[in-house]
């Protein structure tokens, strides 16, 4: 097979490209969101007939925030763009003409790691994805595993705290709530607000106020050393080690690949979460320890991998 | 392939089965389990030597409670026989001449539901065997997932409350603590403790006092309808459902099989742990929901799958 | 000392009552609440001139929600009215011309049901007061115990669950959180949505949708046997009466009294509060039992106690 | 009145001391602390007369870990000494022919520094004692507030965690299984088996072994730099100094005072329980804050303070 082209739909653009069997990225094309479901749709077309004039296009991979049937065909659910059991696959292939799969976005990001980033050469492989909120993807035996129903790997809301936050999705105390980008400012604002002599530098860095504390703020701020802006990574480390030790006795994986925003800030946010990650897994001395890894394929994750699968058909 | 042993080292007993290829036990030997790591050893090799004696046998399976290696060979860690890094297979290969298979107890007991129990016709089951603690098995696209290392699916551990109780494992909060049989009669022993007079039935079937309960008394009592032995059964599903729910949202399987002892029990812990899932399963509205299925084997279900797992080599 | 005036701060109304000796109301007059810090302060003048017209009255007590100093005369801070270190007892004396006694409300409330309620007798009461939040008072030693500050018994802000759901006050985990009657609408669309099938009877009181539940169908479809309802009742109660063990584990009192709009419910709601503190209760076979009261004055025990206070002096 | 005397019943040793009016203890007896329930209570008639032989005495008061009833003299429940309904007074009283009077020992502890500790100056002191357990005292008023049936204070037995550890006393989640002497060597035990390279300090000072860890080791590798000692500490403050902004919620005294072996290393435990105390304060912006002092008193609070409470009457 030749060429194919990935999707990502995001929440403020949708990107197509084209992209080859080594996972290069030869053209891309990016729209703004539209704000209807049916909009979306067709601005998916839209860009995937722009970046196809040019090259010969043999698949299409669509990558979306939500529930993707076991046939990789229909969105059950997404709660951004307000689909429901959307027939996603039939209508855009009747539009451009070629074979389409649909996948969960977090699933492409974990297969485009796997195939052409940090998860090369490993067969099993956990990823999670750490931005506004906390998504993941499981490969086991060189495979994409998405469940009998096509849902598995929501890892965000695992039950980490029972009793715990509110959680968008009407749970509480979900693991997206503890560790994720949004977790993180939590972390600082309230950090900020009960010791703010402790946080001059990150509170400089906004508005002067906790409420103007955002993700950049706390990166920067602890690098210059702010003692709140540490804390809060540590905390959110403290949540990310603790649940890929769990992830860790349930599957088991060589590595974990810890991507999104968050994973930006490299070794700041890598080593404490390697560091929990020692201090929770079960019988650490008597097992090998999967490695912790860093992301390799930043933002392109998704629309690599949603075009790879898009090859693998 | 003809006939195959399995294996299964109990706390008490050791038990050698000869299976055939539906999943039949056609003899099965016993011997008291020794108080010595290689007395277990020399057991295991005279139990499978008795009852080969009268059949022609391929290969044998050993299941064993802790962390089975990638080869499924040594066994890593196996707390209750004090087995470290112990090459289990080679020193019985050596001592029997046939082919042995070793692996993890709960994952044989997750295999032979699989092949020959409740899970028939599903390609993606998981497992969960409610004894004294709790373990697991996985199958995934009809084959048995043991991880990179082969210490997957140790479910009893993942981390359901912070802080929480301390496990035999060293770490606190693990799942088996909160669903399980000991967790079943420390429940008992506590509402028991806190409000006698809702107890009366379950008291009585003991010495009556709360430290005399046992977990046979509790179902006794339940089905009587005494107020303590059915809220002590209404917490374990509380936690067992919830636990389920987290694994819907890793593995999205079309089964879960609920086993072990605590599971014979049947509709008396199964209705409320099916309650207990739907209430917590993330997204309910939205996927098809996973069947909860009481396990069919009882006892067996280790020693028939470690026979298969033998058989399939 | 004749009689006093009792004013008490509510959402929508203020009203202000001329209360006797024996904690009897002789009139009452209401005005709506207005928006603005000032304009409360005015309402309050205005009302009491109202009712002051024909009596003679001593003193005014004043119970408003938030910190009140130790000298019962600012208000630190309101987060409801949006004052701030607010002088409310000078104000409101400069404008009555009677000596001004500023209390927060549920303190009030705690002191009317001490003393005209259902704490007489007592010498040692705790009150809880479930209306939206969690409010509290402290009776120790016939006395109302303010703290060293003014600002002691914020018993709904005491952390009941590590990590647990964010509070309005910037903190996570608060009993309010779980012990209230927003608590309760929330179990209630929780077990409704995930579960309709048995919330048939409370979903048709409101419109059909566990978005549309409100407090009172869940008092109304509880009586009418409706699973979910009486399951929120449950789970209200659950929390309740842990946090009242904590509290008996503190203050040791002979009687708690359970106020509030979701008191109302009487012992539907305090039975199972009842059977959760003794279930909870630390030593409970080696002490006395504190009892668990329903409050007997209703919404009008802050205006009472507020009267009272003010006569106290 | 002249001389009283003060007596402590610890573990392994009972004290007697003759204490005058200003908390100096002018003689001290101990005796091993016997087996048997009425052992105990002979050892506390012999170390009485022995140190009253040269005094003139007035009153002996009589600290007793356990429920000691609202007459002051029968010990309900003491856990460790096993009496039950013993009524101590009497027998003591009988014996030695001097009014007693029986406190809680953490609540003689509390008056012993309220009145000639660190709490000195203070109308509303909350004491806590980090021991093996914790224990605790209140003072509201200038006066020990033993509640309406004498078992107030009990503050080790809130609970901190729901479903969390198990407490001796029955119950989980109890406060003293986070925050005490005993905590602390588990926290330490923890991390060096998860991260034995960050406690290499830690173990060279017991025999290398995690479970070789004590707790004056900690104390000495924290102060040398080892992290896992350190992050122990941090552990331990993290819970003590939320509970304590628990109790500011519940008291709002001027002062908490922070004693027991635990608080004997000074600002290494002190500093990091303001830090979190500070952190976990509801409110802080708006109200005076409590200090939180160290005792000063160290081991013999508990002996002046029942001295001293037997001076009072």
């Amino acid at each position: 097979m030749g060429l194919t082209i990935g999707v990502d739909i995001g929440g403020t653009k949708i990107a197509a490209g084209v992209v080859d069997e080594d996972g290069t990225i030869l053209e891309t094309y990016k729209v703004p969101t539209p704000p209807t479901p049916d909009g979306v749709t067709d601005a998916i077309c839209a860009a995937v007939s722009e970046v196809s004039a040019s090259h010969t296009i043999d698949a299409v991979g669509i990558g979306a925030a939500g529930y993707v049937d076991d046939k990789r065909a229909t969105v059950l659910f997404a709660p951004n763009i307000n689909w429901r059991h959307e027939p996603l696959k039939d209508k855009v292939e009747q539009r451009i003409g070629l074979p389409v799969v649909v996948e969960n976005d977090a699933n492409c990001a974990a297969w485009g790691e796997y195939r052409f980033g940090a998860g090369q050469g490993h067969e099993d492989v956990i990823c999670i994805t750490l931005g506004t909120g906390l998504g993941g993807g499981i490969i086991i035996g060189n495979k994409l595993r998405r469940g009998r129903f096509g849902v598995a790997a929501e890892f965000g809301h695992i039950r980490v705290v029972p009793d715990g936050l509110l959680c968008g999705c009407g749970s509480q105390g979900c693991w997206e709530q503890y560790a994720s980008g949004r977790a993180l400012v939590r972390y600082a604002k309230q950090r900020a607000n009960a010791t703010p002599e402790n946080a001059v530098a990150l509170l400089a860095l906004g508005d002067g106020t906790p409420d103007g504390i955002e993700g950049k703020h706390i990166s920067e701020a602890a690098r210059a050393g702010d003692l709140v802006a540490i804390d809060s990574f540590r905390e959110l480390a403290r949540w990310a080690g603790a649940g890929l030790a769990d992830l860790a006795s349930l599957f088991d994986p060589s590595a974990f690949i810890v991507g999104g925003g968050v994973s930006d800030e490299g070794d700041l946010v890598l080593d404490p979460i390697r560091k929990s990650f020692k201090r929770w897994l079960i019988g650490g001395a008597w097992r090998p320890h999967a490695q912790v890894l860093a992301a390799q394929l930043g933002g392109k994750a998704g629309l690599v991998g949603a075009a790879d699968l898009a090859r693998q058909g």
